[in-house]
């Protein structure tokens, strides 16, 4: 299973780092771009992208391509994207795309299919984007899940769902304390979540589900592919969400750039040393801006991969969380 | 402003009713799709588009493309969405992007410039997918919509923040009810919304937040180019909702298909009888279906549209909220 690949990976590299490629056209090398038409930015995105994989990918698990980048420049841009997965894959990566898709049912099922599964066609099913994993935005409910996590069961994929985000305001809904149902309850105590007055928070809530889905989906280790978002910018709200979705692997947005300690981030990691994997994006890929060395970005990029994996690594030992795989 | 020309485009056709284009490979007349690839796919899908778009351009004042039908078969995908906006802009309609997006502020101003405004390049800004407006999620909070609002006052564009879908689940979390803040409780009161021991449904707070960026942002009618998402399946939360933003358009799914009635849907129109688009896709597009007419389909979702639009002047005429401009 997918998720079994990730964690063999990770003990591979000894190393839960994954790299976001997030090209954006202000900040590339400038020797790259010399046109400005989209089909010439889409084609500076893959040079920029496949010299980086080439640097790092012995280095990390997966990465990270952030959907939005890409997006911005039409179909030239996503065929940069879909590009990028398909090379990456070929370098042993795994992908995760950074999408944050979501719908009612039908059409939460057509994005289901076009990132993680096969889309209809005359002459039969074929892969799309083909991701390895996808972002998923809860808004809808249930309903609009279930699409995501079935195409997970049918075509050996994973997702994460948002469910505590890395952002200043993520907590204007996702904070907020509502109500806890009899059978959610019963789920919390299990899980031995402190409630408050019989209430918590939406993004405990929305956990609440992904564990629903997680431990009915598991890998060989035990680690299920139905995975949460949780911000590294959040370590108290993270550490509550640790306990409560034990088999759930979190993907960890807000390294570096958005102020997340590792320190702080070791609360995403279950005793055992799994459980999530800590992204970083530009703190790596524009690395080469700092140290001026626009020439030679993907080295910058591979010693700024470094660095951050010595830092995960250091504060994973300070607390007691070495997996014990990597002795 | 992108407002004050939807309603005259409303009063022009004497029709709220938008038109979904949701492409569907399975359900194309057979005769438009010879080949399997995913650019025999697209160009079959623009061939349809345009079609419909012939047939229905004189009846609608807008259409809804429906992203993720496109996003299944990639960067060809894309592509036919690209082109369905630019020719439906060329004949006179609105183009409203269902994408439902969002993220984090820098990601979320990457899709807002995607979709709405203008992205960078080298030689300076250009339009990208240029629809007129698009949906948009608001998981992420506030600092997830501002640049949403800020593109949309930019470049004169607007959104519709989800905020009660129509999906049978949708309530698992919109419909929990949350403890209401001070200022918060000023502005229900303000509205006249009946408050539950002080607190609310989630759907209700989301409202609000559209409320603030809305009444700050009004055309020459008063009405706003920041909208709501409001299921048609839910009349009952939607008159509620039409009460918080006076000022916002809502776009209402659900008609049709999945079982909303022209007699629960006055509910998201305003007394003076403007304040709601009303989509149909399936029940559209796939009229020859029904009627079997396969070479007909563009003739048949003329029909279509026409009974549609009867069905919902009647529930306007019924409800008392003939707009007086179409007298």
């Amino acid at each position: 299973m997918i998720i079994d690949k990730l964690l063999e990976k990770i003990d591979e590299k000894r190393n839960p780092c994954v790299v976001g490629l997030d090209p954006i056209v202000e900040k590339l090398p400038p020797h790259l771009l010399t046109e400005s038409s989209f089909t010439a930015i889409a084609e500076a995105f893959k040079v920029f992208n496949f010299a980086i994989i080439d640097a790092i990918h012995d280095l990390v698990p997966a990465i990270k391509p952030q959907m939005a980048c890409y997006e911005k420049y039409g179909a030239a841009g996503v065929q940069a994207f879909e590009e990028t997965v398909a090379y990456a894959k070929e370098k042993g990566l795994i992908v995760i795309g950074d999408a944050k898709r979501g719908d009612i049912g039908h059409t939460a099922k057509a994005y289901a299919e076009a990132h993680l599964g096969k889309v209809f066609t005359p002459s039969g099913r074929k892969f799309s984007t083909n991701a390895d994993w996808l972002t998923v935005n809860p808004y809808l409910g249930k309903d609009g899940l279930d699409p995501f996590v079935k195409v997970c069961e049918e075509h050996d994929r994973g997702i994460f769902i948002l469910v505590k985000t890395s952002n200043p305001s993520s907590g204007q809904w996702q904070d907020r304390l509502i109500d806890v149902k009899d059978d959610e309850v019963a789920d919390f105590t299990e899980r031995n979540i402190q409630l408050k007055d019989r209430r918590t928070e939406l993004y405990n809530l929305v956990g609440l589900q992904v564990h629903r889905y997680a431990k009915e989906f598991r890998g060989k280790r035990g680690y299920s592919a139905i995975g949460a978002v949780v911000g590294a910018t959040y370590p108290e709200q993270a550490a509550t969400l640790r306990k409560l979705m034990p088999y759930s692997l979190f993907l960890v947005p807000g390294y570096g750039a958005q102020g997340g300690k590792s320190k702080d981030i070791v609360n995403c990691f279950n005793n055992d040393g799994y459980g999530a994997v800590i992204n970083s994006s530009r703190g790596i890929i524009y690395a080469w801006e700092t140290l001026n060395m626009p020439r030679d970005f993907a080295r910058a990029s591979r010693n700024a991969v470094r660095i951050m994996i010595t830092d995960i690594q250091d504060a994973l030992k300070d607390a007691g969380k070495w997996p014990h795989n990597w002795n």
